[in-house]
């Protein structure tokens, strides 16, 4: 059995590429480095790679983390600027045997000496949404941070082997060095071979607090499907961020067992995600909370070209 | 009920004042940060703020992480260079409602922005161990990784609020930018003040690998006793990592409840802690594994003074 699941509809045409691997009995290690690899190169996604949003001093900042749930190899990279395939360089990164997290000017060193692709990863398009952005925040009471869509995703190979992996520009403008949860083992992702895996998108600094990838994993553990272990998580810390502290932000797991299983869930109307396995062609599907589950639809052919034309369409300055 | 309990001996001295704070009905908060500080001002000691042992570029890196078991407040920074106090800038960041992880330079603007202490921290000891050390793995067969006396310190207050801190300096001859576990919620610390908190020392690494901390409380939250919890997951990780790896690193982990009782375990013979609660002054334990058990034992007057006096000798430049 293999499979392969992600968050987000943005992942459908890197799994597309990653699923020809799988079927090959390709490794899930290629799988989610290939996948991700796309989602970054694609010009369009203002969370991921090539395009991602700047922080406030308009600078794109990458983070990314790689996890092997065979080996337990860990690789990191945190606030890195200007390399094309931040999970390339944490996957490189999970093969040391200490210094697997590196972050800022150290990280472009070692991706530097590695020789990992240089790119100016500030488009056009996200130098206007910044300066549109800081308009808004100027003539409007909106807030400076919205949106969230970190690529996350976790494969099951044919040999059993169980990766994990993480890629995203974090928050829109947020400060210079910020790092989120994305690149922090426990919490934006993790894998064991023996268990499945699981990953996170959402408000990094909340997502930290649950610990929540860790914890679906040892909920799997424990023999919970991954459907209910997200639901469990998500809806869980959900109800412990309102009790202390007044108000919950967005929380989005996805995860698959070693057995090919997966689940999703979400605290947000908007979330969606891709999967595909053995016995299930590349498929996106948005999810709502309906009581303590979710509800899982399959996007029709029109959902996913709208996404797609919606984020491609011309951004004006404002 | 109030206590406080920390890695290693090195802690002592700060907990003594600390403890003074929490007697008089002082904050959890006052306590982890006063006694933190003292061990970065102390200049003997190789592993946190000033004095701490340099990366391989020579450059004193530091990180430090705070969390708020009442509201899960957290606050961490990472590969931070020249503050002379990394506590108190992590517990600041809590107080954010975004941006509570910053690493790097972004971090060092921050730090600067909101005035905290510049402070050269590189100080001639910590460049003869540099340069010595350089030498010993030019001319012997030595890793250039060694030791590791990370501060990490968790306190419960009469009021009820349990809080974590931790602080070091990293890897002696770190890569530029590297992150262990220290500032990572999950496996450096983790507190919920309706259970209890944990925090983790050794190789941070391996630590990741098995979000200790959260972990530790987790099964605390399940009714079990710290001194177990404890037990249980530094040696459940010990024998993960080496059914996976074939070696594990160095893991301690100490750890408080919100009745007051606390824990420690190890899988090296020379951790030492320092505990005191309402019902127990300041108190230096070593401990050592017997079995699936640890065996705690006071430490002397002599051991304690002897401690001291080697961490302070002349260091002579080979």
């Amino acid at each position: 059995m293999w499979g392969i699941i992600a968050t987000w509809r943005m992942a459908k045409e890197g799994l597309d590429v990653a699923v020809a691997g799988l079927q090959e009995n390709g490794s899930a290690g290629d799988a989610v480095e290939t996948a991700i690899k796309y989602v970054e190169d694609f010009p369009f996604y203002k969370s991921v790679g090539y395009g991602g949003l700047p922080n406030e001093e308009m600078e794109v900042e990458l983070d990314a983390a790689y996890m092997d749930g065979t080996t337990f190899d860990v690789g990191a990279i945190a606030a890195i600027k200007d390399f094309a395939n931040p999970i390339s360089i944490a996957r490189s990164l999970s093969l040391f045997k200490v210094n697997n997290m590196l972050v800022g000017v150290g990280a472009e060193k070692y991706a530097h000496r590695m020789g990992f692709e240089r790119k100016n990863m500030l488009t056009d398009r996200a130098k206007i949404h910044y300066r549109n952005r800081v308009k808004e925040t100027q003539e409007m009471e909106i807030s400076p941070y919205s949106g969230h869509d970190t690529v996350g995703m976790v494969s099951l190979d044919c040999q059993g082997n169980i990766v994990a992996g993480t890629s995203t520009s974090g928050l829109f403008m947020k400060k210079a060095g910020r790092v989120g949860d994305s690149p922090i083992i426990g919490s934006g992702l993790y894998a064991d071979s023996h268990v499945g895996a699981a990953t996170a998108t959402g408000l990094g600094e909340d997502l930290m607090k649950g610990v929540v990838s860790y914890e679906v994993v040892r909920l799997m553990k424990q023999g919970m499907h991954p459907q209910q272990a997200c639901e469990r998580v998500t809806f869980d810390l959900d109800r412990e961020l309102i009790a202390r502290r007044g108000k919950a932000g967005d929380i989005s797991i996805v995860a698959i067992n070693k057995d090919g299983e997966w689940g999703a869930a979400a605290n947000i109307d908007t979330f969606s995600f891709s999967v595909a396995t053995e016995s299930q062609p590349v498929t996106v599907y948005t999810t709502k909370r309906v009581g303590d589950s979710m509800v899982h639809e399959k996007a029709s052919q029109a959902w996913l070209d709208d996404y797609l034309t919606d984020r491609m369409k011309p951004l004006e300055e404002k």
